[in-house]
């Protein structure tokens, strides 16, 4: 059996630069991008987290332009992508949401630059993720990452992806894409 | 050793949607995170290919704050993947640099949403790469896909990404990011 889950994108809390907890801003690209992939890899919902209702407003217009306005005709597969888009004021209302579509509390994955004492890799966890039967939401973080809290009370820290040298500094949509296809892609 | 290869965006000749020869416009977005990308995955250049000369001015321009200006005290690290990407007319204007830089002439492997005939998988690719002295350029295309023609010209052509349904859409920026993660990622 697939294994369910679903994707969460964190406007906050996150850091900033100076190590400051903030909200970041939503960026539209990373409606789309992140959406495409989420359909891609055959996650249940994507979850957009941000407090802030101005933010909220934003995205349910860009949304409703792309599922009923001149988007939805002018290019339909847009539209099947973005019919998976939540957007919620926090990452405890998208675990509720899960619970409420699928009955059985989901268990909280995190992702982020750094490695933690806590990790495990993508290969190990896809192997935890294949033997019971749950469900499981993947938490991105945007900004210089989610806090520590959330770190702190995940189920499962997932390590960094590392390229070939010291640098390592993909955005959030290349990050997300690229541990979908890790865990979720067929090769 | 580790395989010498470049990255190329290429904005002519693609696909519109009505399957017409065309010309895209740069993204900003897709210059930031594909040299990311590029840079953490390790490419020697990101091209950005398209024959328009105002375009080419505009992602000077974009290159020159991040590399010189404001941006460049502010974000070091953007700077550090900005200082891969070149922006070039045509494909084999890219090619003719990489011989230039590396001193052999790389092969052109080329990547899309559909499957070809001689399509290979990415792990055959890996095998055949480590085998050899070789420098390959991959080619990513933007609007609805790199013409027949490039396609036909390539030494490599590789699989699709495959999720885990029919849909398979995937942005540019997330496709590069997963066949560079499949081609040379750390696990």
């Amino acid at each position: 059996m697939e294994p369910i889950f679903s994707v969460a994108l964190v406007h906050y809390p996150v850091y900033n630069k100076h190590r400051e907890v903030v909200t970041t801003a939503v960026m539209n690209l990373d409606i789309h991008d992140i959406a495409r992939s989420s359909r891609t890899f055959g996650a249940d919902r994507y979850y957009i987290v941000t407090p802030v209702e101005e933010q909220q407003k934003l995205v349910q217009k860009i949304l409703l332009h792309w599922q009923s306005g001149w988007g939805a005709a002018y290019n339909p597969k847009r539209k099947a992508a973005l019919d998976i888009v939540s957007i919620l004021p926090s990452v405890s209302d998208a675990l509720e949401d899960m619970e409420t579509r699928g009955g059985r509390k989901p268990k909280v994955v995190v992702t982020g630059a750094s490695t933690h004492s806590n990790s495990i890799s993508s290969a190990e966890f896809t192997q935890e993720m294949r033997e019971g039967n749950q469900s499981f939401l993947l938490l991105f973080g945007t900004g210089w990452g989610m806090t520590e809290e959330l770190f702190d009370s995940a189920d499962y820290v997932l390590e960094p992806i590392m390229g070939v040298g010291a640098y390592n500094h993909l955005s959030v949509r290349s990050a997300v894409s690229i541990y979908m296809d890790r865990l979720f892609g067929r090769r």
